[in-house]
This record gives C-alpha cells, sequence and structure tokens, in this order.
C-alpha cells in the first residue's frame, strides 16, 4: 500500500528554482487546503488559481501563498465574446491560466494531488524534478535504453549516434501518479481496488512519431515553447464530452512538438493522487470519446504540417483546419472545436502581444 | 555502489517456465564458471555455447548442465562454405547458436554477466522475466505511461484506444545492466567510473517507427517469429570493424518488426555486468562504426518494406538488397555484408528446411 508523504515540512529547503520564471496553475472548486503539504515546495511560487463552477463562492487559499485567481465573471469579462473557447464545469477551465501567465514555464496541478514519497520514504519535490526535466534536453530521435541520457549516473548508451547526443529543446514534462491511477471509467469500473504502488525510476522522451495519452493532473511545459498548443478544449458544460481535455491537448502538442523539433518527456515526478472519480460519472463523460478516440488518434498519428507553420499559433491554426475537414465528418462536435481552436489563438494573441510574432521556434519566422 | 547477488542457491525454486522450448546461447572464449551463479535458474535449460577463438583450447563447463558445444571447426564443418558469414574472434559469432538451435525461443548472454539483485536484496531470475516479457503481448501503436500494461498492478491508462489494448505478439525482449553500463569507447575513456545504480522497474514496447540500440549481452526472443533477422553480422578477425554486430541484429530487427506487425520491448530483467572491456581495444573496433552509424541509422529509419516481404526471411532478403543499395556507397564493406546476409539466410533455411516456408508470421504466406 503506498501512502502520502505525511512530513513535508521537514523537507530540506532548498533554492527554488525558476522562481520568477514559472507560474503554477490550479484549476478548482473547492478550498485549496491541499496546497498546507505542497507549501514548502510551492510556496515560493505565484500561483493562478482557475476557480470552476459558481463564481460567486469563496475559494479559500491557506495563508502566505502568492495567487491571483479568476472565477467564471474574470473570464468572460477579459476576453469577451471569446470566453467561448474556455470550458465552464470542467477541469478544462485550467488552460485560461496558461493564456493569462506571463511567465516562461507552468506547471498545472489537480487539487487532489498530494506529496508523494519515493521507495526511500522522502517527499518528493514534484516541481523541482519537472524544472530539472525541462531544463535538460529531449532525444525524440532515437530511444536510449538507459532512459534520459541527462540524469546524473546516466549517459547515452553504444550505438547512440553522437550526432544526436545534443537532444531538443524540452517542451512539456509529463509526470505521473501513485495510489490512484488514471484510468478510464470502463477501467475503473473493472479494477475499482487497483492503485499504482510502483515507483519506476526513470524520465523517458517520448519516441517522435509516437503519441501519448497526456494527464493534466501533474504537467509542467514551457509556455514559450509550446504554449498556444495547450489548449483543453471544449468540455463539460453544455458539451458532448468530459475528461478529454488534456487528452485533446496532449495530441495537438505531441504533433506540433514533432514537427517543431520539440521534445515531450513522460516517468517522473510522481505525486499521489488521493481519490478516485466516481466511475458512473466518469463513464457518462467519456463514453462519446471511447468512441471517437478510435478515429482521433489514427487522424492525428496521420496529421502532417506543413513547411510553412513555424510558429505553435500557425500550426495550431493549420491542425484546426484539419480537425475540421477531418473530424467534422465523425461529430458536429469537432465543428465546433475546430473554431473554439481558432478562438483559443485569437485569445492567446491578444493577452499575449508580444509573444504572437516572437515565438517561432526555428529561427525562420 | 551496487553489488552481484552473492547468495543464488538459496532462491525459491521455480517451476522452469518454456523449459522444454528455449535454449541459452553463450559465446565464449573461457572456461563457464559464470554458470555456478546462475545454476538455479539455468540449469533445467538447454544451453548452446558457440566457443569463440582458438578451436583447440577445452572449455570447461561445470557439472550438471545440459549443452552442445559448436567450436570453429563445427561451424565450418556444418555450413561449408556458408560459414563464411560467421564471424570469427567476435561475440558476433553467438548468432550460429540461433541458428542451429530447435527451439522456439533464445536467450542469449555473455559470460562476464552474473545475478543482479532487486533493491529489496532478492537474486534476479533473468531468464523468468526475460519469459514473462515474451509471453505478454506489446503495444508498438500508442504510448502507455504506466509501461507495461500487461505487468501486475498495470493497465492501460485514460486516453488509450480500447482497439489497441489487445496489442500484438512480442518478438523480442531487452534487458539490461547494472553496475557496468554499455558505453561506447568514447564514453568509457571519459567517465571511467561510472556505474549503473538505478533500478528501473519498468518494461516497455519500443514504438513503432523508433530504432534503438539493441544490446546482445542479456537479450531473449521468439526464434520462430523473428530469429533469421538475428544476424549479428561480419564482426572481428579480418572485418574492418567489431561491437557493432548485436547494433546490426538491433536495427535490422525493429525495422522486419515494425513491419510485421510484431513488438520489442525493454527494460527488466537486470543483469549485473562485471567489468569494463578495455576502452582502448574497443576504440578500435568501434571508431569507423563511430562514424558510419551517422549514416547507417538514417537509413534504416527510412527503409520500408513491400507488401510481398511476408515472412522474415523474404523481408532480410529485401533489407539486404537496400542495404547493398544504399550503404555500399558508404564502405565497401557494406557491399560484403549485404552478401553475408544472403548467405546466412540460406544457411538459415538449410538448418531449418520446415521452417523457412512455415514462418510466415502473418498467414498470407
Amino acid at each position: 500500500m503506498v501512502e502520502p508523504a505525511t512530513d513535508t515540512k521537514s523537507a530540506a529547503k532548498v533554492v527554488p528554482l525558476l522562481k520568477d520564471e514559472l507560474d503554477i496553475v490550479i484549476p478548482t472548486i473547492r478550498n485549496l487546503d491541499f496546497l498546507e503539504m505542497w507549501r514548502p515546495f510551492f510556496e515560493p511560487y505565484h500561483l493562478i488559481i482557475v476557480q470552476d463552477g459558481d463564481p460567486s463562492k469563496i475559494i479559500k487559499v491557506p495563508e502566505g501563498f502568492d495567487y491571483e485567481l479568476y472565477n467564471r465573471n474574470d473570464i468572460n469579462k477579459i476576453l469577451g465574446p471569446k470566453a467561448s473557447c474556455i470550458s465552464f464545469k470542467d477541469s478544462a477551465c485550467r488552460c485560461f491560466g496558461y493564456m493569462v501567465s506571463k511567465k516562461k514555464y507552468i506547471f498545472t496541478i489537480d487539487d487532489d494531488c498530494f506529496v508523494a514519497k519515493d521507495p526511500s520514504g522522502k517527499a518528493i519535490n514534484a516541481l523541482e524534478q519537472h524544472i530539472k526535466n525541462i531544463l535538460s534536453p529531449s532525444t525524440p530521435f532515437f530511444f536510449n535504453t538507459l532512459y534520459d541520457p541527462y540524469r546524473d549516473g546516466a549517459d547515452f548508451v553504444r550505438g547512440y549516434p553522437f550526432s544526436l547526443r545534443e537532444g531538443v529543446p524540452t517542451a512539456v514534462s509529463h509526470g505521473l501518479w501513485l495510489n490512484i491511477p488514471d484510468y478510464d471509467a470502463p477501467t475503473q469500473l473493472v479494477k475499482p481496488l487497483e492503485r499504482n504502488t510502483r515507483y519506476v525510476d526513470a524520465v523517458l522522451t517520448i519516441p517522435k512519431g509516437t503519441l501519448f495519452p497526456m494527464c493534466g493532473m501533474n504537467l509542467c511545459f514551457d509556455r514559450d515553447l509550446i504554449g498556444p498548443a495547450m489548449y483543453f478544449g471544449l468540455m463539460g458544460d453544455g458539451q458532448p464530452i468530459g475528461r478529454y481535455d488534456d487528452m485533446w491537448a496532449g495530441w495537438c502538442t505531441k504533433v506540433i512538438c514533432d514537427h517543431l523539433g520539440l521534445g515531450v518527456k513522460t516517468g517522473l515526478p510522481y505525486i499521489y493522487h488521493s481519490k478516485a472519480s466516481n466511475p458512473f460519472v466518469n463513464l457518462k463523460k467519456e463514453y462519446k470519446g471511447i468512441f471517437w478516440q478510435e478515429e482521433i488518434i489514427p487522424f492525428f498519428q496521420a496529421a502532417t504540417l506543413s513547411k510553412d507553420s513555424t510558429t505553435v499559433q500557425k500550426c495550431y491554426i493549420e491542425l484546426s483546419k484539419q480537425v475540421k475537414e477531418k473530424l467534422g465528418k465523425v461529430d458536429p462536435y469537432f465543428d465546433k472545436l475546430a473554431d473554439a481552436m481558432v478562438t483559443w489563438i485569437e485569445a492567446w494573441d491578444e493577452l499575449n502581444p508580444s509573444g504572437a510574432s516572437a515565438k517561432a521556434t526555428n529561427g525562420k519566422a
């Protein structure tokens, strides 16, 4: 049985990395007591809290944290009609936080995620590990059998081409979960008691051309490199689907990272995921997605972007057209989603005016 | 500091899996005292020992093991002129053992590999883990973030397409090494003291379309599914290159597995690799390979096979033609290697007559 860390206060104080260059984005509908356990690790950073649901509700944030909070009224006010691209009554609303941040890096975490322990019993500073992942290169073009070659005590193995050892910039660090695994509703129903107790001490680059199921529970990314692709779609209130927000962002992000020569890492750090969501509720949210993903994934696997798409924004707009053309046939929902993808980019560029042109990643634009 | 297991005799006796369906292939130039430590795990199995170097030397095998041994004279006698495809004075000679085996599965291990311990201190039965890997499916078409979904306590995560959850047959299980990592000569020279102490408790499928550096030190495969692709090339005596035997086999194997819809797993089990080879000697063997791999790897990354190549043999012959055509320009060595690839298949089919036509993996041939 795995258990969360109960004593994080005594965790050795470390110099907080990227203190002024990273925002922590938290979507929530409740008081943020979970931050108490994270205090030694998160307190130096700025928080962006995206309050979902009833805007009149007061969300309590523990003393001492530096934060800004946006509820639905704020989102509507800031984005005007473009607020339609931000989901309501779904944690997909978190992507509004990515848009209003002015920092280079984002770490996002769910409010039911606690500090996990490594096999030695030490509290895991998840954010620190994400920062290590994202500040070291990725290796998407060839697989290294000893995993991340940039970690202490590791390197490239025999047979790894030297020309590829410089790696590419890392855009995304995808962390994992001990205790409650991130299963879909059918798997939750079939295995209600399964807990993830296996601590895999690895970080690895997801190879170019390979898609993966990106979970938004414990995720870090470089806003400058990939931010505009981190749109969590239309989910929840008024939409036919939920629980595919992070998946959608992951598919789009991976295709664009592959096109732009950026890396995506997965593995460490673990957080402790405390409670399983209701599988019956989840099934209702997911069931269309379970059908649709059988067509969406081949679509993304086959998607290619043109040479003219030299910025994330251009890539994303090109992808939105392909979504409309190819997935529109699957369900009218994808027409609406494709339009929302465009609105999202418009809103992003409005809130990030200098970034709109500065975000070319290959120096050609 | 990692240390090998010193007490394997007390390891709980397990029912040996695939006892009559697996051969252990060991290339060697010395007495096989290392088998003493492996006795509890290997004794139930049949060994195929391929003696390299001076055939008049007597190789001692500890009492109680069931084995057949082939020296160079035997190889020449069995293969006649086709013996030219089997390397001499290089562990690449091991692939002769794959060819003469009559079993479905092969496990091959180097004679400087000992039993490793898991983090709890328990001696690792490497062969048992390989068998588990190879008897469970692979998932090359989509990445599962909790690694091998078929292991106890794991499953497919949310967002993994249900249509892909059956997986595909696993053709190869690639194991890793604690203590001395499998580094090339330049890395050995730069990091003479680096030891691998990180036990990563994971098995994962290498995605379709991704190449990897396959090490022959601790490797298991399904002979029926992929055997004829496991040719370790022309290395050692009379050849301009060494230490690329397993790499060559790995590139060819992966391309063919991808084409035939077969899986390749890497990760567990670990063995304890006891001693680093001489980096100066290695540099001499490797230096051409270090140049050449910069052209070989893009060649294999771009290689595609025709629909008519429905058996491993047909795939391998098609690949040999592409090697001749495209890599022949890099160095005349590849002309010779391409010819040896054809000879290897001829020799394989001669020794495995029924298999030559029966080995279609997709039921179409």
